[in-house]
């Protein structure tokens, strides 16, 4: 249902401006002058002022009057969002059991569109510590979570993703063959969790189990990530995957307690 | 900075009215339809439907033809921001020896005009769990990381704060005279640290500490939160104080040590 349609009549082209001036700015860029919004965003200097102009305006970007930057009211956009699921509050407290038990962090996140976006996370050392965060997308295909996402979709769901996907390479592990992802997710749809070895970064393995509805439907998943040094295939299914599955159990018994009434979209949809 | 400014020609009105339909989204209303958002925004029924529809397109909003509801993807705004912080980043693991520590909830939040916004936060069980994401926002004058905040303020800017918020109360203990906060967060200038006693919720105690920047200026402050039938004023001093201030001491350490070109924009402004 997210699926851009073509852009009709209907598109309030400024909107979509506004919000790429937004996206203009990261981690890499957290200030930015007038002329460098106007580069990222292909926008002319005279439009680029007066989108940022209405964003001091509503309290969304700050300036010094040559450098620009987003304020924390910027979250208010995202929060609507995330305070409209259930599911990250109810995961927070098992996560936490979880990396508590294990000494490993522990994410929960859904699918959107190709990729798996972060609804709640519990990191453990700063030492090789994974920088995400609450919003953070990775391609679904390259990631334990994707895996268990993409598993749980309907035949016809499952297809339409793999018409539209790139099956791109991030490292000399990536799964990138349309043949060999479907006989993974095959796998991984029969033994209920998947491992995935160094397919997104060199380095970095994880483990992650489904989170079923009511209704026995996958809506989330769950996953522990370390680094390849500390965790073998064996290894994360001895000392990992136990936890991980009774984690996911109670983040499932949890999410069916609260009655459906309670459900945020993402997960009755 | 952020304070808005009067809405001149440069003010472009579509993206205000698209951001105003993305707000119209929350906890207690997920899902709506083109009426309601229509009726939450003061816009046209037409006009509702261009800005729903715009933003289907861009993948921020998906529908199923009657119902409308945010998707993951919205989050990708605020984590434009989260991703431009150090902070958080840095506060996550001492936040999370704070917990381990002494069992309460830790939270690091940001001025931001007269509300602190969390950016980053680790709880405790979920019995009597204070729902709070990253991007809530509370009056500042009511809670313990604002009056850290504010009493970190120079002179002038806690005067122009003093000018144009509304010390609203929100239990009968909450302070709303200008004289007794002045003089209230004089004591928190002198003392390090403010502890708040149900001011923002009937049974909801404070207690939070500065996060200063090289300079010596307050950029955030640290907190941690409970039920008033597990802390006193003299329990919290105690048993949660000392912590408290060791945490607030090695999250600054490993921002100063971050050189200051790597730290965010709300931190070197």
């Amino acid at each position: 249902m997210s699926e851009p349609t073509a852009r009709g009549s209907d598109h309030v082209q400024s909107l979509a401006r506004g919000l790429a001036v937004i996206r203009a700015f990261n981690a890499s860029r957290p200030e930015l002058t007038l002329s460098e919004v106007a580069r990222e965003t292909n926008l002319t200097r005279a439009a680029a002022r007066r989108f940022l102009h209405t964003l001091v305006d509503l309290g969304y970007v700050r300036t010094d009057g040559r450098l620009f930057a987003l304020t924390p009211r910027i979250l208010e956009l995202g929060y609507a969002y995330l305070s409209s699921l259930s599911l990250p509050e109810v995961a927070q407290p098992h996560l936490e059991r979880l990396v508590a038990e294990v000494q490993e962090s522990a994410s929960v996140a859904l699918l959107d569109d190709v990729d798996v976006v972060y609804v709640a996370r519990v990191a453990t050392s700063r030492i090789m510590r994974v920088t995400i965060n609450i919003g953070t997308r990775f391609p679904a295909h390259a990631t334990s979570m994707g895996r268990v996402l993409l598993a749980g979709l309907a035949p016809g769901d499952l297809d339409a993703y793999l018409e539209r996907v790139e099956l791109r390479p991030f490292t000399q592990h990536t799964v990138t063959s349309e043949p060999t992802l479907r006989g993974e997710l095959d796998r991984v749809r029969n033994q209920g969790w998947a491992y995935v070895d160094q397919e997104l970064e060199e380095g970095l393995r994880s483990i992650a189990a489904p989170i079923r509805n009511s209704g026995g439907r996958v809506v989330a998943a769950v996953n522990m990530s370390s680094h390849a040094s500390r965790t073998s295939l064996e290894s994360a299914r001895r000392d990992l995957l136990p936890q991980l599955l009774a984690a996911a159990a109670r983040i499932e018994a949890d999410l069916i307690a609260m009655s459906t009434a309670e459900a945020g979209p993402a997960l009755s949809r």
